[in-house]
């Protein structure tokens, strides 16, 4: 027989550790939807307290202000985006080929999968704080780099013959983020397509 | 002898006509430095006329609000941009390899000695009206169909061998946009190493 009494406790203790974290995560979701969506500017605490349902002062308890919230926003994206990708261009075991093959996948299937989250532009610039700023962009460089260091690393094999290894990065990261821009689940091409064609772009670029 | 009495009248009359379009393009062109540096929502109209010099009910006088002259710096920049590069992507007295050759050096050379204009993401898509957004994004188009048309007659005329006219014309595209947001003058590259370079990725891809 099952001790109800005693699941019942669980659950609740559980949920109020966990109601802390899951509730920072969900206010994230929630203001970085409603941020894409509206604009950084246009976005009240109350417009995201009311897409959570709950009071904007449950909201103060976890978040200082909006700015707080898009830091976090972009701090958690950036850090999952850097751990998903870096170790793969860096693996020894991989050719630089196969390398920058799932950088091309992985770079469009996240952008694509979160794609309110990546927040480009003028509210990241204007709306964070230059200690924030610096963060993301380390982040950012962090990723570059890595994507950079593949390339070099498949020239100095022979495998590409890339014009200069920094220019063609920066060249190669801005096609595949313009990609979010026009790409849409509901348009003519399936995501495999773009990701195909893509691929096939970079590797002209790099051979 | 000079008839100073007609000349002082022929100033006089010349600055009473000229003031208003002349007026227009300095608040035009302050307002795109302060978006630019700012941000469209940190600017106020009060900045703008302090910038040109003039009092806000001056202002007043040439554009009704904020959305007024963003869309003017939008419409204007983007007519030219495209009055300068489409009729050189259709000349038909120029190769398809040519055509995108000077393409390129345009884009970027506009793009960098115009950069605060270009106002680009998010303060166009959500401080213009749905009117001035369709116009714009004519515009855009009028200059990517060129693009693409070039590249296609060069496909067709065995000159390049893209993946696919219309994502070859993105990623081609997205990559020289890129360009604005880190090429600085003082940098250790010259605009024309940038230009040289890019080039030379947009012909590996093409090709």
């Amino acid at each position: 027989m099952i001790d109800t009494s005693a699941t019942v406790l669980t659950v609740a203790r559980k949920r109020s550790l966990d109601e802390g974290p899951v509730l920072r995560e969900a206010i994230m979701d929630a203001s970085a939807d409603l941020f894409y969506e509206r604009g950084f500017g246009a976005t009240s605490i109350r417009d995201i307290a009311d897409a959570v349902g709950i009071s904007s002062s449950t909201m103060y308890h976890h978040f200082t202000n909006k700015q707080d919230i898009l830091h976090a926003c972009v701090a958690r994206f950036m850090t999952e985006f850097v751990a998903a990708t870096v170790p793969i261009l860096k693996d020894p075991t991989r050719s630089p080929t196969e390398r920058v093959r799932e950088m091309v996948r992985l770079h469009l299937e996240i952008s694509d999968d979160r794609r309110s989250e990546l927040l480009v532009g003028n509210p990241i610039r204007h709306a964070l704080n230059p200690e924030q700023q610096k963060e993301g962009i380390a982040l950012q460089q962090a990723y570059h780099d890595a994507v950079r260091d593949a390339i070099r690393d498949g020239t100095a094999r022979g495998e590409f013959a890339a014009v200069d290894p920094e220019i063609t990065t920066m060249a190669v990261l801005d096609m595949l983020n313009g990609v979010r821009e026009w790409y849409r689940a509901d348009g003519t091409l399936s995501r495999d397509e773009v990701i195909g064609m893509y691929t096939e772009i970079v590797f002209k670029v790099l051979r």
